[in-house]
């Protein structure tokens, strides 16, 4: 079964969500600097998720070059990560909008970190049926990163009601470390067949 | 004719109706866990509608995977189809706002049923095309999961106004009868041409 | 300069402008089969514009399937037919909304106008570059609906002040001359290199 | 890495973004033709911005077919000219429902200077990549257009204080100097492989 569209309906999808996210960011009324004061919040959550997204369409974009056929499975896991990151857009103006409240800042952390759990499922899928010798296993192997992504948004969840600028500090961070470039798998892709 | 700007013409469509569908979900003024409360009933509902654009997204992808020419008559099928699927989020928005209410929920019956029987035409369409030896018409044959839904859908249309819990029953079974997954269809699909 | 990205770039747009049309129907607040009547000029609006947009997806499909080679010309003659459509949303609203009031009636019409007119500049600069004897300009000749429907447009808005009915008429017909296939045009496309 | 996919998504983003624009263009109450004045400067504004976004996607266009080799980083900017194209929809709306007032006047220069930025950055990734022999390095050169514009972006923020109709019109005067056609660039792409 082709990639092809599996790839085009994905990245039609991150799109979207990307561009969705901006209509969050209502135009103020006045046309003074200090009416766009009140937006701040609503635009740092913004570069956030937009971050988020491009990280995602990003690593989505690696990991099916990597992918040499399609299943059934891999297509659902695919649908579900893509409801997770759905659910992004509204996350983010609950929270951009209510000044980092506490259940606005935890629920953020819940779809961030069911989003990263359905990656990590469509990531184990494909590479199950590339096998442990493919490329992608020699790419991911130990997937720090995934593992310590997981835990850092579980532990952001966990402090969210207590020290909520914690947990916002380690969306950051998770962000962070999937934006420094890892050039090992970029030099493993280089190889695979596109 | 190439299918493939129909593909990916198609793949708009559905990539945004997938998308526009989360608007329904409104950020709620309050910060606390129970002002999502109200939510629960519109997010229930997009779930739902969102599996069925993932099966409708699914489906049309095997489909056309096994469609070798295009005609005119198919790219008219599959904007009927199109239009049909773009109510959806209408539906979806009246049904879960309105908790489930006896018209909403007929209405969201009747989107669907449409929506089935202008798949149906354009799969006639393509098989007709195809011939009846083609590896599509083996694969749909009797097509007994085409058949059950649109008697499934008929049914929870003239159920809602008595039974409406039983209509929304009837909408996330044949759901289900779509999700799981149809190795048969699959095993033949990996034998086309692509 | 390959027509890849023209395809990809118009799809885009257009299949996010028919999207676009479907919010314009917005959720009524009763539950009532009543309380979607007043919805119905909408809706009916909808479908109007609707078709036009899959017309003009359809047309432009089969016009770039004819073209060999895009110059920068064509690109910004697509652009304005691309800026024209996306004026279709806004007019389908303020008529719809209107229940076809004058002048909202005599501004869909302009727009039908000018996107027509955009097309048909596009359409001139394909055929100059592939030469009278291609396949294009043999498929389009005398062009009489592409004419035809020009004269229309002007007709129904000169009259939209008089007769309100009439013009709603005129596009209910141009619409319906172009959804009747055109076998003739798809048989040449068949033998064009895709 | 393939460039495909980064296209698409470009083009799906940008897709996305020019037709957000028109959601601006709020629907009337009134059905006379008066009722249409003040939308004007909404809809002028419009008519610059769809301009810019169709620039942006044609250049865009033109520089990746001159690149032969994506990278890690090349993502990364390219994400990043998304996002301060992605906030031109906002700019757009501040600026047009505000009759071009000073600070909306100013943000949308420091957008677009943004957003220039971001493209040059890429610009000189691809041509680091590519090589100071290769056909983009030839095809930008100089790049007065590209150094001229940021230069006037700087000099319209900087008068949009004193001389806000000065900054509108040095903002028209830059898309103009872009929808000039460059046969130049033009010729030398055509010798590209796409």
């Amino acid at each position: 079964m082709g990639k092809h569209r599996l790839e085009a309906f994905s990245d039609g999808v991150l799109a979207i969500l990307i561009t969705i996210l901006v209509l969050e960011l209502k135009v103020p009324h006045g046309t003074e600097i200090t009416s766009l004061a009140p937006l701040l919040p609503v635009f740092l959550t913004y570069v956030l998720s937009f971050a988020y997204l491009g990280i995602y369409w990003n690593n989505h974009h690696h990991l099916l070059q990597l992918c040499s056929r399609v299943t059934g499975s891999m297509l659902w896991a695919n649908l579900v990560l893509l409801f997770w990151l759905s659910l992004i857009p509204f996350a983010t103006g609950w929270m951009g909008e209510n000044h980092f409240a506490t259940w606005p800042t935890a629920l953020y952390g819940v779809v961030l970190l069911m989003a990263a759990l359905s990656y990590t499922w469509l990531q184990t899928l494909i590479i199950r049926a590339e096998g442990p010798d493919s490329l992608l296993a020699q790419a991911v192997q130990a997937d720090w990163k995934g593992k310590l992504s997981l835990a850092l948004y579980a532990l952001a969840i966990a402090v969210s009601f207590r020290l909520g600028w914690l947990s916002l500090a380690l969306y950051v961070v998770v962000a962070l470390i999937w934006l420094v470039p890892d050039r090992r798998i970029e030099k493993i892709a280089s190889h695979a067949p596109h």
